[in-house]
């Protein structure tokens, strides 16, 4: 492990990562055998001390990795397989979502974020198609250390959230909806187009991305 | 004139259109030489009774072809020549645009959707980045005809809208804006894509498309 | 369900929708599990007077809710399951399809418009290829209420109608083709280019979202 | 000359070309200087017998290459500059356009044609939003060796010309429109997505492309 | 059938295109069930006299078909199910094809000339990345009605074979290929884009577009 | 100004969102006329107590305004004009950027920074063809509150800066480069796909968009 | 197999190619039949002399082909069997890979460049989130005859370890990754638009053809 | 100069890249002020030995950089300005272009080559659609040490040579053409496509870049 990573030959574990970035690397499952995701736990579990997670890992392949390193959660769900999630952090994240077919990436954001330390506040269901179910929920948005907007098809709730509030918000795209919705596309674009000026952008039902992007402003935040 | 149009060689100015649809066929402008254009709105105004308009045309243009036929009124704003503007009809649409740089599209749907006889209701600047300037207005829009909402950027305007009010709302998407705005491409996938239901589009930049569309409206509905 | 709304915690079934739009909100199912679409319809049911829909439902999963919430109707080509049909109303829609290939997109037009109580008259296989077929039936559809005009392909149909007809035109592309029709983008940009004037488009295979653009026209057009 | 071309260093005219197809290189204009267009054009005279072309040039260049090289003709219009026009052969052209703004593209169309001499009938401004301007032509379109349809915006103009004659349809996208219609990108990919079978397409705005299509045709159909 | 065609209530199947395209309508199969295949096809055996084709059809569907409407014969590599194939017309077409991957749209271009009744030659895996493989069979080409040139990856081989020889050509992209092939819009463009002049192109993997293309040619072409 | 907003009929000035924000509504300068925009900018003077800017003004439309308001300051490279520039705040901003010609953009988010009173440190071309000249001032990046961080190109610095750093990295994209680069879709695509965890990222161009997103991060960072 | 090629009907096998390239046609898998790889090996095994290999074969049609024609290996992570490898020659490739879920491209790489008798070193998981991972292995790169450099989602690897090494740097995107990488447009993009000079991109997913790549470099740099 | 750059505030150049890859850096001219590029050359040839470019530079910027920095030479077809060339190095390039139009983006990358001590050889407008103006040069180009192969419109010309010598060949796409060539894409696509194997592209345009490339294998090839 000198020089700052394990090297295992088919992967270089990251085991410097936590110390400049406040968190372990974060191992991305699809694409990886699960006899290369045991390995690669092992090591970051091994040369860190906060949490080690494995993301967007379905359930069969969940449980392989899970019966190989023992201590592991699985939220079936958010997809996500975590070890030694860390102790709450005074960051609150509300996880504000547009329709109920956006849950995954929402409870994905949610996860992630729970695992790493964050508080979590979930609202769902808000879509500006009835904007009367968010506006009163203004304050609740509004006294957050920062907002996770998750939305697909149009992609307009960060909008009208990104007026309403001045805390942080991060805006997730989904890929909900159908035909000119092309996969997350849409929302993608509508995000980055905002007239609701500061918004930031993470890539299409990034949930992980959205909750590391929060991690990041709460190592700078400590009200 | 025979067979429902006047064969002017160059072009085949379609005098049967007012028959079948309620008003003369209207003129775009752009890729037409000022004397193909006299020709064309000359043979319409003798072949029609109604109002006769060219669309897109900037001041140089209109002001030659306004010489040659006389009786024409031109908005420079919306870039609009006509002649004999239809009486007021008992249909009130009110154009409601996102931002003040929306404003020459909005111009457009105006200027034609009264010269067509529609009454017309204009309301700027109600972006979904400051929601209240928009809610205050709710009842003077759900009680239109029909609300044409004209937004650039993200395009999330006709989202709010269309949930707001039951009356047909026609999205119009603007250039407006820049980088992932693509010339209007996001706000059109947006307003496709919203999750308001029976929102319709019409093409980026076309406030003329969306009058016409409330004079079909129109022809079907006398309250 | 105080505030307009019933808070499910995963879904916020907006009880208020009908009061503003004359007709209770649809849920889309792709995305939410039977237990997910139970809990709405029945939240929906309990809230509102008029027809309560799930779209875009296989048979499987309509099955289910269908079990759990007695009443239903289904649709299986149009995949619609519907509790509370409306009774009809004086407005009449025809539903012009260009090609056998989409029918079940004809057919979601057809059974939404029904349920929600629009008169529907439909009219298949009368694509521009033999544009006799079409020519044929101008009367029909030049005294409906509304067209509905659905096609794949290259799209041209909507162009053709809206030419023969003054009445509104709503055109809805298709994903039917291979190629160059790309999914639907095809005839979709096709539609939104159109030389006759005052078409409006809604999302590709969303014959919803025409049937609930024509419920707006509906709402305002009792001739 | 020797190996069927001359080599000029800049540039090496095909003068074998005429042996194999039946008409020497055509000169595209764009990107040339006059210095290099006056020797192509040069070599080219010198190493064949039939016509000689430049195409997409504008009158100053028209001008500049014009005085190096006598015996030219230029159109203006179709902005094609030609020595040595061909004598008439018995192979007769339809050149169909549907607005009036797409009359440069059928004039390249149709002066390219008349100048490898086939001969030319040109009908114009007959698009689908007047469908009664195309059907009293079908004759005269049926009865063609081959129809050039020449389309902006939607496209649909070549499906309905296609379903009403048997001969050869080609097909010719023009960049005249705005918004949707992408510079012609959706005229393009309507023609090749027709449902009347067998269109042929050629690049947008290329009636250069449409005329060489046709001649093609014309070596194997001396009816 | 009163007024060219046949009302199926599901299907209006055109039995006036004999007259006017010298070829009864062609039955796109995708989309349509079993049922609506057979009625179709029995109205075009009844009102036509020449050959009735389904195209796009598995051997599952093609069987349910063939078994309740006897006489038709199947080619599974070209997906074509025809009945009465046409006597052959003195039209000889060459089909030439890049790689033995191109094969399947290669066999349907000349599985659908062959039933129409013209002459087939083939020409298999003449790639331009061996580029002598092609020009051994130049004469082979150049003395053909038409050339029938099909390509995917970078479609290249049109442009060479266009340069070659002087009779018509159409060109057709195949999905063939990977990564930046995007399922054959590269050779799309590609071939849209040619230097060669006077190539026309069909839709990606539409061997039956080519085919009938070459019809339309045959019916101007007897030499 | 009753309601929390201005209305001048072209426009209505979100009087309120200094309350709700922090920060007084920001005028983009496109699209607006000189006397529109003095008007909007008396307005937010008047109605907040916070800085007023106009963002992406031209020198001369930025004279003609300021001439008319007095005691604004104007930035020629970020194209800014401001009134009430805010007094410092304990948040310190790393504005990082790839290239020299990337300098615009980076300019923008700088002058917008400073104006609304974060601290900002400026450093330039230190793109990753050169990765030493980045590793020398990690610390100096890492101690920031946040990073922006402005490429164009293949954009792949955020990338590498989101790796060497845990603080909040504001990637930002520019249109800087030819070809493959599309006028920025590249770097913001790059941006969004990037491999280091937590990287949020705004419009193409967008120097403002990430300035404000700081002065976000900055409402809850007192450190 | 005169004419420097092998007519199968089906297939054209280049015989010849060695002589011109150094190298036998490779054969590309998907899309032939068994039957018809057999009979293009064994003509490629007879007609040459070198090594002989067909590319992207999953198991099972590798088996049958491999009985069929004795003397093969398989590599299942590379989907390559060959035969005949070539002896080793004085040409050392780094392929370096930016993440493990890479490493099916960068074996297929690896496994054509053995195969075809270069020389391979793997570097893998050295992604720029992690820099210090791949700034100790310059000197290993920097020292290669030429480096093959694998990655996906933003694609920044090449650009980095362009700037650190002097020689041939091939670039392989691949379509590791979701949402904005699109398939690996994302990362072939920004390969293309990198700042570090002189980088040369392949197809996306094609470690076959970086291997090949390097075989033409090789061919010319015997040290 | 500590740390391998000099630091001139708004850039950082790179006297360390003379080191690292045989050559200075190159600085890019546009969004570059005069006074940028006078400092960024001056640093580089007091911190190199070897040749200093800036591309892209239209006449006036150059005059106005050259009367500042003596020495150096202007090539304005190439648009390419140089001081102290290197001496000629063993290792011969040939730039095939595929017309006449080609010119400039050939003209850089035979300009740049010259600079930086490659010997070229040049051969102009042998396009495929007359390969008999190519096939004559094949021992020409196949006896190179790289062929550097410049092309427009479908970009063909790369997969033909590609297909006639074994030794490395670097396509350039062009964005010479019009309509669906999309300024360059569909040669960039084609060539990233081909089916001749082992070809490797750079970006649109970048006759820079392909020179670059061959110096990075002339690092490597002293045959």
């Amino acid at each position: 492990m000198t020089g700052g990573f394990d090297d295992l030959g088919y992967a270089r574990p990251d085991t410097d990562r936590e110390a400049r970035m406040g968190l372990p690397e974060v191992v991305y499952g699809p694409g990886k055998t699960p006899q290369q995701m045991v390995g690669v736990v092992r090591s970051l579990l091994a040369g860190n001390e906060g949490p080690v997670l494995v993301t967007r890992l379905e359930p069969d392949a969940a449980a392989a990795v899970a019966d190989a390193v023992p201590g592991s959660s699985y939220d079936p769900v958010a997809r996500l397989l975590a070890w030694r999630p860390a102790a709450p952090r005074p960051f609150r994240v509300v996880v504000v979502s547009a329709g109920t077919s956006d849950g995954p990436v929402a409870a994905e954001a949610a996860a992630v974020a729970t695992a790493i330390g964050l508080q979590v506040d979930e609202l769902r269901d808000v879509g500006v198609a009835g904007v009367h179910r968010l506006l009163g929920e203004t304050e609740r948005m509004a006294s957050a250390d920062a907002v996770i907007c998750v939305a697909g098809m149009e992609g307009a709730l960060p909008s009208v959230v990104g007026g309403l509030v001045g805390c942080p918000v991060i805006a997730v795209p989904t890929s909900v909806g159908y035909g000119a919705v092309f996969e997350g596309i849409t929302p993608l674009l509508a995000m980055l187009s905002s007239c609701a000026a500061g918004l930031v952008v993470v890539n299409i039902d990034s949930g992980f991305g959205a909750a590391i992007a929060a991690h990041r402003m709460a190592l700078r935040a400590p009200r």
